[in-house]
């Protein structure tokens, strides 16, 4: 048997300390496999004489290692590799990275367990539409945590309004105002994103066999939540300038639908956005139909090219429409942040629907988020991200129009985190999907964001760029316009054999 | 009119630093109302001179208000008084601490907000059953959150696992083991708080017209749920020792439900606990009837005379229990944090229907929360907690003992946080609550615990020691006892009149 001493040697030159090395080292060994769960290190007082190194050395190196999860301690028995901690750690070191976004199904999750989607740390990632966490203002939410920690002390831990801390509410009214939406703090609902705020309006107004309309495709996590509601889903085809108002206005008149669900501006997945002069229309036919619109405001502050669209909720002059809006995008998605604009008529359904969901959101959050902007760490961050975003809009567009073979169809959204190419009919994407994730390049297919199945649907796949480092983009983009052009020779090469 | 600077004087003499001074001065006149909402203050150039003070204390106490949320700043027109916020802010603040808990409901809510129950900061608070803020550890928790901040820096904000991060699973089985209850960090799904483990069951398992079935009186947090779910309660009356396993198994026969909530141990609102004998039986009946349990585990951990309940989940050979615990009452509350053991047959719809509610729980929380238990914060402060718990106990029912007139009947629950009254028939508990409130004197009325109406339901109360410091227990009890006799007194003179 191998003693692990053996296995450790220090450079005892180095400026690393000792038990960083000893730490790291051990790391090695266990994520490596040499270690497996549940063994048995040597004991601090024989590991600290083998290695000629002070007990504190060792005690230091096994704490840091059990705050990170690689061993846990028995009181008496000494210390064991954790429980097949590493065994999925790196996997899901990966996941985190690259899958676990707002598109995650169960279909999906199903593609990459079964390994057809093949994960590794040199992925390009055109499947995530939320930041990488290099972008996260992390110094500066500390600067908030502690200063509220400070102030608030035990209150901030207590239970909170289910409606939200007020002076959060108040903040928001004023970022929005600068949005050229007005409203007033009690109209506000704060959520723990975007996903629970569809879940909370869907509680507040949809009965098991209501019908509600949504665009079609759509944001996967809505659908989602309709279904399990027991709602009927009614979708409608969207164009590049949005729903039809005609077919649009026969549904309503066929189904009766309590609740609409879109994303007007840079849609997902599409990037679509609804014309200014829809908008105008879907609200007055939300008026004479008696319906209540869902506007999930996903990312309208990321107009790049100067499109100008107006929010719904800036032009509700008859309070149908329920205004929500994530910070997944933007700011933090690990928060669980978000608020909505609620409708006065059903304010008071929401808040006890919110009661019943969570009874309230962490108030520790909503408080340093509070001070986040009260500071004008917001507004700065916020243009960071739009900076960061527009370069990588910008290189993505630019690869496409450089790269992308005839038959794929494709439209500038101008703002937003998605594109969507339309595939020629009846291309294989599955197949697609499956020899780019062979070359490291993974993106969503556009089939998981239908809520029912329709062969034609299948010929479509959303690339987001919000993941990508500027340099990756046009390698990866070639690389996949190469994949569906060869794909493409191929089919037409059948196509063309001579029918026998 | 008065110059602001004329309401303000100076202890130049003073060890508080003017610009703290200024703070205090300036949140004083828009508390009291002397400065309303969006009255412009005074520029800093103004103000300083007037003042005789240097700009930069003017400065900095305007700082302070705005990140306090007393005013706020429109770039190029100045300072303003925040709108609306102080009108509220103070109400808001007694709701926080006296009535935002998890019996919160319209009906409670209505009580306070129309007058009929009077919040003081002297209030004497039976009504709550949640730890007060001064008893969290928001020393320790600062330190782990910290120290997440600079080991995972931008990780800790990204999209989790909707299942939970991995190491906190781990945490979470290994406290466990010491409750007797065995698990794999495989089965456990962490939540933003039992509320939300019990919406996501629903969800998993409850479709619009299922029966569910529940004991009665039980959580009104829970009833709310099941109904929001459009499910059919089929409620079964709780005795001293669980539910009568009879009627239990009628119930079952008749309506054929899915699922059954129960809290075992220390039952909300009662105190009551199902017997060892009845835990056994039950599972038997879950097993013969194809049933899912769900185990409230609401505060079994606070068992202060030895009764030694053991938990269904540590019994459940065939997999049917769902347990959910909540770290509300002995960490904190706003923390919004808690797991569920799933069974293996539920655990991928449950995973999705927790994915399909808000995604993930807060990633920071949960990494601060694992690095909390791995450095044996926990264990310390579970035991702080316990003791705290259990002077308060026996502090109350010693008082019960000593005061409670002769027609109330309640039984010693042994442990938990509620004490249940059931008071003559035809007692007026809202007229006890009212002249109760007038004395500064708090407790939740027992008919918000009922998921019908019955008017034999209507004569009870529940007792919740959990914020109430000690030095005040002996006169809120005596207070409450005495305004019970003085109101039965009255009742008997009533019912001695003669019949005419």
């Amino acid at each position: 048997m191998i003693e692990i001493s053996e296995l450790i040697k220090f450079e005892k030159d180095s400026s690393i300390p000792l038990y960083v090395q000893l730490f790291e080292r051990l790391k090695e060994l266990i994520s490596g496999g040499t270690l497996v769960h549940d063994v048995k290190l040597p004991s601090i007082r024989h590991l600290s004489k083998e290695l000629g190194v002070n007990r504190v050395t060792v005690v230091t190196a096994f704490k840091e290692l059990e705050n990170s999860g690689y061993v846990y301690t028995k009181p008496g028995s000494g210390t064991f590799v954790s429980n097949s901690y590493l065994v999925s750690a790196k996997n899901h070191h990966l996941q985190n990275n690259l899958v676990l976004d707002e598109v995650y199904t169960q279909e999906y999750a199903y593609l990459i367990n079964n390994g057809q989607v093949s994960l590794t740390e040199s992925s390009i990632n055109f499947a995530s539409a939320t930041p990488t966490p290099d972008l996260f203002p992390v110094d500066d939410f500390k600067v908030v945590l502690n200063e509220v920690l400070e102030r608030d002390k035990g209150n901030a831990f207590g239970y909170q309004d289910s409606q939200g801390y007020y002076p959060i509410r108040e903040s928001i009214c004023r970022v929005l105002g600068k949005a050229m939406v007005t409203c007033n703090p009690n109209d506000i609902q704060i959520i723990s994103g975007a996903q629970q705020g569809i879940d909370i309006i869907s509680k507040a107004l949809l009965r098991q066999g209501d019908y509600i309309i949504t665009e079609s495709p759509t944001y996967a996590g809505a659908i989602a939540v309709f279904k399990s509601r027991g709602a009927q889903i009614a979708d409608i085809e969207l164009c590049e300038d949005g729903m039809s108002l005609n077919v649009l206005e026969y549904t309503i008149k066929k189904y009766k639908p309590r609740l609409l669900y879109t994303i007007p501006s840079f849609q997902n997945p599409t990037g679509y956005s609804c014309s200014n002069h829809k908008r105008e229309q879907l609200l007055k036919l939300a008026d004479k139909y008696d319906l209540y619109i869902i506007e999930d405001d996903y990312v309208s502050d990321l107009d790049f090219q100067d499109r100008k669209y107006l929010p719904l909720k800036s032009m509700d002059k008859s309070d149908r429409v329920i205004f929500i809006k994530s910070y997944s995008k933007i700011f933090m998605p690990g928060l669980r942040l978000g608020f909505m604009i609620v409708p006065t008529g059903i304010l008071g359904n929401v808040i006890e629907a919110k009661h019943a969901t969570d009874i309230s959101t962490s108030g520790l959050i909503q408080r340093a988020f509070d001070l986040y902007i009260r500071k004008g760490f917001w507004d700065k961050h916020s243009q960071f991200m739009y900076n960061i975003y527009k370069e990588r809009y910008i290189k993505t567009t630019n690869a496409l129009d450089k790269h992308l073979p005839s038959g794929v169809i494709y439209k500038k959204p101008g703002g937003g985190l998605n594109i969507w190419l339309t595939l020629p009919p009846g291309f294989q994407v599955n197949t697609l999907v499956n020899i780019c994730a062979s070359k490291d390049i993974v993106f969503a297919p556009g089939k998981i964001f239908y809520s029912s199945n329709a062969s034609q649907k299948l010929n479509s796949i959303r690339l987001s760029f919000a993941s990508v480092y500027v340099e990756n983009i046009d390698h990866g983009i070639e690389t996949l316009c190469k994949t569906i052009g060869l794909m493409e020779q191929k089919n037409e090469s059948y196509r063309n054999l001579p029918i026998l």
